[in-house]
């Protein structure tokens, strides 16, 4: 059940909440920051930081045509809705059922699947998979073959049949170094191992990077042969991303309302089920989150410490946040955008308190 | 959409994964369990820890009538399902729409909401909530008033011509204290509070407590005069709670498929987006778990320290996890069953690896 297109609500304050909002101005200066820095191929949104088509359509306006995808239901969601120009799996399946979704899309759309095994490259082969990368471990222990490997794969998915697109390597361990410095010089060794890899491989894409490192690749293709960088949450953003000092803007919050007031707390309504937790608790401007229960945000009433010490406003004993009276309407920023997105079956565009649309977040699930 | 109700898999190496998979006789196990030591109405089940009716409709079966829901969807859903019999919102609400929504069931069930100031009597009033609950802050920095308001809330909710059925407290701090002399102690404390509030208050009603302390409950009613436990996790259990050393299995595990094996450790297809990650990673038994990435679960191929020093099963320094191929089905135990539940649309009910049946996690959402 998609949710009915049109807003049901004039402005913030008429939302039932706990509701995903997404401010339009930021998300629009995210979008055209990135394709300037890395226009049109060189850029392949990763669509599992929103999962919505109404976003990739967004990001196809802005010049991108080509889509990552983490899951066989995105991959699937994306084709239908007509943006299956270029889609990679970047992601391992070995479930037939699942491949044979895959193959079934590829009349309609370009389906390339990432291998990084015997198992996997003879389960496309089986399923009837036309396109492949090999997909290199480049230090994350997650997926990937051994970089000295990827050769060999390439050749067994040729021996099948197949054509063999390139290769790609996730560096996720790299993505939030915040020392900028370090995270250039291992990034750069990092792409060191793809490119030797990539040169046995052969085929046209080598596609890595995130985030968190979107303009160390953007600086140094020349060098790294990198032909396109897989980000996605540039778009809508996170705290865990957010105190890299990247050049985007928090575009994502969770709408919610106080349901409660103590002399020292507030609670409101957005809870760990509305928010991705794995990278810890969520953030409220002007106050300091104490925890989340399921349905619950716990928040101090006073300024939390780091704002005490901003020089930049009033001086420091004389501020105390305004107790929140219930009712009133508070923005929940997600430490990680993109299990945030996925416990949410839509999402609001605003501008300020104004509500312009509402879309559906369709390409949930597996 | 609702999933099939029938099984689509014979037994659980044919599911596609991540699936969740709840084993019937652990579930059994664990309801008749409970059902033993609080039978009937002194137990109103959490449904926010399942979210599904079809789960609830089996807590009936055992006896308990009444249920406590954490949202408006849950209470809806609820009624819509022919649970009403006595619905408790136990959470605060203050939209107008969502609590019309409520009263707008009052006809087919019997609904009561937890109302903790002067704004929530009142929003309940106003949307001709026929029948409230005090909520007491017993201790937990979340909702409830302070035990010497509760006598004046009640008389304001009467005032407005409700019916006031009682209190309830939820000391959530006491959950996973896992001495359980201290724990004892501490809950029996928090009880005084909540029975003072409740001679104010009157009703019929004292609701309290948690699958943590649901035993020193039951052990203990005649001091503290709690009518009903508010338990859920018990029925499906986590990591969490299974530390307490409660009579209760686990009945619940993300089936995954392992996609990728290395030399230290092997990665399967069960991720933060199909596990609640605020009590941290979830437990592969006789593996240790690395990390959790969207999509990923890493974990080691050697044993785990814990189990090496195991003393019940072979020589430590002899085991070794045998290197599971790609292929392979794994299950993955949640830190915490609540919002894993809420992040799928259905699960299987299974005994060993046989699947019996498949069914719909319904009352997700808000």
């Amino acid at each position: 059940m998609h949710p009915k297109p049109s807003p049901d609500a004039a402005t913030v304050h008429e939302l039932s909440t706990p509701a995903v909002v997404v401010d339009i101005d930021a998300l629009e200066h995210n979008l055209s920051t990135m394709a300037a820095v890395l226009p049109g191929a060189l850029l392949r949104p990763h669509v599992k930081a929103h999962k919505s088509t109404a976003l990739a359509a967004m990001q196809r306006r802005h010049g991108h045509h080509h889509f990552t995808c983490a899951t066989v239901r995105e991959m699937v969601g994306m084709a239908r809705a007509g943006l299956g120009e270029d889609l990679l799996l970047a992601n391992e399946v070995v479930d037939p059922d699942r491949l044979h979704e895959l193959a079934m899309l590829q009349d309609r759309a370009m389906i390339t699947v990432a291998v990084d095994s015997d198992a996997t490259v003879d389960a496309a082969a089986r399923a009837g998979i036309r396109h492949v990368l090999i997909d290199v471990n480049i230090g994350l222990p997650r997926c990937g073959c051994a970089p000295g490997e990827a050769g060999r794969l390439a050749q067994r998915a040729r021996d099948h049949g197949m054509v063999v697109r390139g290769v790609m390597g996730y560096e996720g361990h790299l993505m939030a170094v915040d020392d900028r410095g370090t995270q250039q010089r291992d990034t750069l060794a990092a792409m060191d191992q793809l490119r030797e890899a990539a040169r046995e491989v052969g085929g046209d894409i080598i596609s890595a990077g995130g985030t968190g490192n979107h303009d160390v690749h953007a600086a140094h293709r020349a060098r790294t042969g990198v032909t396109e960088v897989q980000a996605g949450s540039y778009a809508l953003m996170d705290t865990y991303y957010s105190a890299l000092g990247l050049p985007f803007r928090q575009a994502l919050t969770i709408l919610g309302t106080v349901i409660a007031t103590h002399e020292k707390w507030a609670v409101a309504d957005v809870g760990l089920k509305s928010l991705g937790m794995d990278h810890g608790n969520p953030s409220i401007a002007n106050h300091k989150v104490w925890f989340c229960s399921d349905e619950h945000v716990t928040f101090a009433t006073e300024k939390p410490d780091d704002a005490r010490t901003d020089h930049t406003g009033p001086t420091a004993s004389s501020i105390r946040a305004p107790q929140p009276a219930v009712g009133t309407r508070v923005r929940v920023i997600p430490a990680h955008v993109d299990p945030t997105m996925a416990m949410h079956d839509s999402f609001y565009l605003v501008r300020g308190d104004d509500v312009l649309d509402r879309l559906p977040i369709d390409l949930r699930g597996w």
